[in-house]
């Protein structure tokens, strides 16, 4: 019962030219892990008509109804809905949208929403399915209040930047020796929460979970993360074994789709699979993405239902690109909607940064708020020529070497 | 709030052939609503590498571990997890390997499935995510009990046909002259059972519902299928406005992943989709698909999950083939699983039977069971040159049509 054996991340990566005289470009991603990059590139270009020839003021100025045409098409929606492959389509387009409305607006994406009207913010958000839950003006109530006290966590934000937990030290496969060598590491670089990758072998885990806790001490933070590996009663009995080493949450206990049988945190595929775990009192944590969620639209609906129920958000990232793709997500949350630091922070990992124009900076274990314009989406141009599919230098030389 | 407002069905149609000597070949469907169809052949071919080179014998002999391989790889997980487009594609592979299996044995599906002792049929399902509702050993306990009459209840299907409602009067869109039309054809047509789309417009629908109670008088059998049209709170005024038409179930009425705000029957995406709806008692009636879910292997397991819970399976069928498929479906769980005919009928929709090498045969508003060999899923050679993308002579001439 493995999840996910042979990741070797790709990404489709979405370019938005328009003809205006500014010359901005916006750029949206959606990751996999590997095979499935040309399904969903497929699925984009099914999409791409909704975008071609439209005018950028007309698509904000009814964001609602313009992600509503993408989730709703007539004849995609059957391969749907909001799931799977045309989900992550849809996220990558409207990725790339408002990359490039921040841009316009010279401001990064997070500012670009912590500076916006209350009205206006709703208004990007599709309240279909959710309405026995969140309604409009539940939306705007709650927006309204965050609004007391902004200016001081903007300004908190920017000093302080926004708590992150590491999950580089314990991944599965790593030996005993690479653990303690990268815990003590980040211990010196000031981090104070871990997570742990866990689910392929009792024993194993404990020992490894044993290791860290010795390592980090008894004051620290640790979480697991299971990756779907188990079933309900399994996982109940598993985790009892582990519990001695005292996490904050176990995530992902089982299937992503039961939401009866969770008990802590779940990566979830949209608002509406949120909206139940919230309803059902099955969540603890709530971890947002930014990559299989329909964008920052759909993003907004599930951080307004998490204030309404005082569950916090501790956003999922990792991947290609989502630590710099939630980080604006997050701060935007804790300035104007949850208002609160407690008992939350951000995933980061540290992979692929590199390929970024614009890459998160962590001091002190802080995401440091992005100050370019756009939703930091852009990659390098070296990085994406080399990287392409299958023109790419990188690809040119796997596929030569898969011939011989 | 339309939900398919311009279907145009097109399908992903699998052909698998081998190298031995009987020529054999095995034909796997799935189909969408136009659009989306090429992004399904795409997931197909990323999948085509688990089937490629494979012996048929090892495949059905660990059928269970071959379902898991198509479900989990490592890689395309990512893009589902059995949900949405891999999902439907890998319905698609699977709907091929059963149809291969049934002609090799020289029978037609639902004997195949009924002649299988019970320790085969249970190594064909994938337990994972269920056994908190349904282990192994539940679902052996299940099958031996069906042994018991199945013999009888063989006869009685042969003879009599498997109860079905018919669809085809009551679309959206259609005037009252021809529902009044088609309402009398399928009276004289023996139909006592009759489903009507509703959820467009409320004052419409009480008119049609009206009209058609009147036609097929009040001892007569009416379904409503709202498809996705609405919130909760929307579905249940709406629902009680047409409760005096007194019909049996109301079919979708929301969003297909809410489970906790689902009151009757749902066409889900997977088997712990159901396993929930049946835990949380949100199902009268339960619809399988056989297009939808992962083929033959995963209806099994939600056949035996609605008898443990004792909720009436009723399949959902139209589409392209869905009828030719589900009813072995339907057929092996009366004979095997069910042993009831009580509340209990299959979906008919009167179009495109004409392209299938062997079509349904309704006789009395029932259908006979299929005598040939396979799933049923073989289409006629003709049709597939026509139709074909984008080759074929109807395609040709709409993309012509296109440019002009």
């Amino acid at each position: 019962m493995v999840s996910h054996t042979d990741p070797d991340y790709s990404a489709a990566y979405v370019i938005i030219e328009t003809d205006a005289e500014d010359g901005l470009k916006g750029y949206g991603i959606t990751f996999t892990l590997g095979k499935g990059t040309e399904v969903v590139v497929c699925a984009v270009n099914a999409l791409a008509h909704h975008v071609l020839n439209k005018d950028l003021r007309d698509i904000v100025g009814d964001f609602r109804g313009f992600y509503r045409q993408l989730t709703s098409d007539g004849q995609l929606r059957w391969i749907g809905p909001e799931k799977g492959v045309v989900h992550l389509a849809t996220a990558a387009v409207l990725n790339a949208v408002w990359d490039l409305w921040a841009k316009q607006e010279g401001k990064p994406l997070w500012k670009l929403l912590v500076d916006m009207d209350p009205r206006t913010l709703v208004s990007c958000i599709d309240f279909r399915y959710l309405t026995d839950v969140l309604t409009e003006e539940d939306a705007c109530e709650i927006l309204q209040k965050g609004q007391v006290g902004k200016k001081e966590r903007e300004e908190h934000m920017l000093t302080r930047g926004y708590p992150a937990y590491t999950t580089s030290c314990a991944w599965l496969g790593y030996s005993d020796d690479t653990l303690k060598q990268l815990c003590k590491e980040a211990l010196r670089d000031g981090w104070t929460r871990f997570k742990v990758k866990v689910g392929a072998d009792v024993q194993d885990d404990m020992r490894r979970c044993r290791l860290i806790r010795d390592m980090i001490g008894p004051e620290k933070t640790l979480m697991m993360d299971a990756n779907q590996r188990w079933d309900v009663p399994e996982a109940v009995e598993w985790m009892s074994k582990l519990a001695e080493f005292k996490p904050l949450w176990i995530e992902e206990p089982t299937s992503p789709d039961d939401i009866l049988g969770h008990a802590a945190i779940s990566k979830c595929h949209n608002r509406v699979i949120f909206k139940q775990l919230l309803q059902a009192n099955a969540l603890q944590f709530l971890q947002i993405d930014s990559c299989r969620l329909g964008s920052v639209n759909e993003n907004l609906s599930v951080l307004l239902m998490a204030k309404k129920f005082e569950i916090p958000v501790c956003p999922h990232a990792g991947g290609v690109g989502l630590c710099e793709l939630v980080q604006h997500l997050i701060i935007f949350d804790y300035i104007c909607v949850s208002a609160s630091l407690e008992n939350r922070m951000c995933e980061y990992v540290d992979h692929l940064h590199e390929h970024f124009k614009y890459p998160v900076r962590i001091r002190q274990a802080s995401y440091m708020p992005p100050m370019d314009a756009g939703y930091s989406t852009e990659m390098k141009e070296e990085s994406v020529k080399k990287h392409q599919y299958p023109d790419g230098e990188v690809w040119k030389k796997l596929l030569a070497a898969q011939k011989n």
